[in-house]
């Protein structure tokens, strides 16, 4: 038997004075369909009104113990743009930003640069190597790239460089824990900070943008550190041989550390114009060769960050059908949950649970009506953590083994 | 206070295409009446989703860590039989079986022999010793016994000789983990075996089943292998005296090995047949000397793996009309659960939630109308698990202990 499990990031919403949440604004028969056939819970996916990044929140969902097997963001990233670390790099998040010549940061993005001049900028930040360590520099998206620090005696536990916002100086990284690792690391990425913004400053590039009045993009500012480690397969832990179907590059990430099988589609950008119905088709050919496929819509997040109701409420229509008609029946089982609560009226990420829906022929049918926060209170699944998921879906697809006799 | 605890074996089940589970489709006024004036939720053994054996399960459900404090089935049984291994020994679930001159296994059960003549051929594996160590073998029931290892450096962690399928050749025991204790109880137990075939086949009853065309019963299989330790006895853990009416041997040796009383009854022979209204005059007169009864009912389960819907619905209408209104009243308690789902679908455990009824004074109601997998999910109790069991009874019959001032 085969499941599909679909994450709707930051799913769960609230209500505001009056105003329904997107999934109750939403129209959306399939989903609701399946709910009267299947049943729902409430997903409070590291525990009771703990508040989730997506990265630990999916760790948790897919049985992984986030206070031994969560390596910080850094790696997820790095794997998330292709590139597979060794055991013991130390990994950021980066982008290109604008610094004066006092080093503060004028703009986090250098003016939202295009993916072809990071690409080119990237060149002059190659072969530099600083206390017998070297330093990998990749530009992915836009301002976006990545940092990895490889050698010995090196330690994740290093704090970012990145001010988070415009006008802040560039910090100094600092360690987090006591560890002489951990200071050496702090200072190799500060003098790699330093070498960067010399060898951007004289970029070629730059001194075009200069000409054109644009902000320079002669700074990269780093965050998320993290050791990249290897953890047991998603199929070693489960027996399940997994696909991944995901825009983000975080969630591609998080499916390669797993080593899930992640699915390059075409026109899965990861935001609101992402394709659907190729991601759709994607999951229906990856139920062919893989036992359980793990689809990623991140748009329905984004738009909670943004307070935008309508905006949410429409992806969900989306999902709804150019998703939902194309999936059921072309697998055994449907699990459709959020990794975390993004409510437009907080405008950020949240600790309320998310609803939690099953539709296959081993989930005992309860009273769900249809699909949202509220009928999920009364579901017959019940409130269930993280750990419980994967649980769930290897019973509900008779692949669990049976401990004792 | 007095509680009854009732266990029907593989209790819940799913519908299957319309067709409703066997708690639907039986008559039981009694049971429902029960849940009317009680309450419900929903048991999950050993956790969401996970599928237990009946001795797993049940070990959790009397409030035993089963990573710590599982024997195996091996000393389980071999309590079951009446016979109280020693610490230390290893021990085995045994059949008598037909083998070739190859040691191909032809017949696991040899014809399922009487128990007469199982009685009778045990005779012939007595006083058998290897590398120092003492082999008992005691025949059972039909074509059943068991085995136990009794010596110094010896280990359960050992692999079965069983084959399980009629064809195989018997299977040369291995050591399950890298200890010379593993090996050497893995080497002892090929011996006997080999043992036991020679003297089997040289057995006046095989030359007699040989004159009548019957197979031999040549050879002794085993597994389920486990070393036998004591625990902390359900009257210590728990404050309660306790007694256990069941018909199959794993169920009273489970009671043995947490030290409950086990009760001998007439007629209660752990099949569809046996006398469950016997049963029930030896839980409530086993009442008036325990806090505590455990009733143990088999047939349930059995139905279930043979797919029997209507059959499994059957047992249940018996318990209904044979045991309920016997001890309604006796007791001031009355839990009814199982300790794993056996769906007829499947025709094998699964890991989805059993029904859970209280009913007694200090039961707080809830708004169910009957007993089943379904109202089961409304339930005030809610979802539990194995371990919040003995709490809950204990609260319920106000014995549990004040934590705190």
């Amino acid at each position: 038997m085969k499941a599909l499990f679909l994450i709707m990031d930051g799913l769960g919403d609230l209500r505001d004075n009056g105003k329904p949440t997107p999934l109750e604004m939403a129209k959306k028969p399939n989903m609701d369909g399946l709910a009267k056939e299947g049943a729902l819970g409430q997903l409070h996916a590291l525990g009771m009104g703990i508040k989730p990044g997506s990265d630990t929140s999916q760790l948790a969902i897919f049985g992984y113990d986030i206070m031994s097997e969560y390596p910080g963001r850094g790696p997820l990233e790095v794997l998330g743009s292709g590139i597979r670390p060794m055991p013991g790099d130390v990994c950021f998040r980066a982008n290109f930003a604008t610094a004066d010549k006092s080093l503060r940061v004028t703009d986090r993005r250098a003016g939202r640069i295009e993916t072809k001049l990071g690409k080119s900028l990237e060149r002059h930040l190659q072969g530099i190597e600083i206390e017998g360590t070297k330093i990998v520099f990749r530009s992915t998206v836009e301002h976006r790239g990545i940092i990895i620090i490889r050698g010995d005696r090196l330690s994740g536990r290093v704090s970012d460089t990145d001010p988070h916002q415009n006008s802040g100086k560039v910090n100094e990284s600092q360690a987090l824990d006591t560890s002489a690792e951990a200071k050496r690391t702090a200072k190799i990425l500060n003098r790699f900070t330093l070498e960067a913004y010399k060898r951007l400053n004289g970029a070629p590039e730059n001194a075009e943008r200069a000409r054109k009045g644009l902000p320079p993009a002669n700074m990269v500012i780093a965050r998320g550190g993290g050791e990249y480690f290897e953890v047991e397969t998603f199929r070693q832990r489960h027996g399940l041989k997994a696909a991944c179907v995901a825009g983000g590059a975080l969630y591609k990430g998080l499916a390669s550390f797993m080593d899930m099988d992640v699915i390059d589609v075409k026109g899965a950008t990861g935001d609101k114009n992402s394709n659907y119905a190729n991601k759709a088709k994607a999951a229906v050919q990856a139920s062919k060769t893989h036992d359980f496929v793990f689809l990623h819509v991140k748009a329905t997040d984004s738009f909670g960050h943004d307070g935008n109701r309508e905006g949410k409420a429409s992806i969900i229509e989306r999902v709804d059908k150019e998703i939902i008609p194309a999936v059921k029946g072309r697998f055994d089982l449907i699990v459709i949950t959020g990794d975390h609560s993004t409510p437009c009226l907080l405008k950020a990420h949240s600790g309320h649970p998310n609803p939690f829906l099953a539709y296959g022929k081993l989930v005992r049918q309860d009273k769900a009506r249809k699909f949202d926060e509220f009928e999920a209170m009364e579901g017959g699944i019940g409130s269930i953590n993280g750990e419980d998921v994967m649980q769930l879906i290897l019973n509900w697809i008779d692949k669990n083994r049976k401990i004792g006799e």
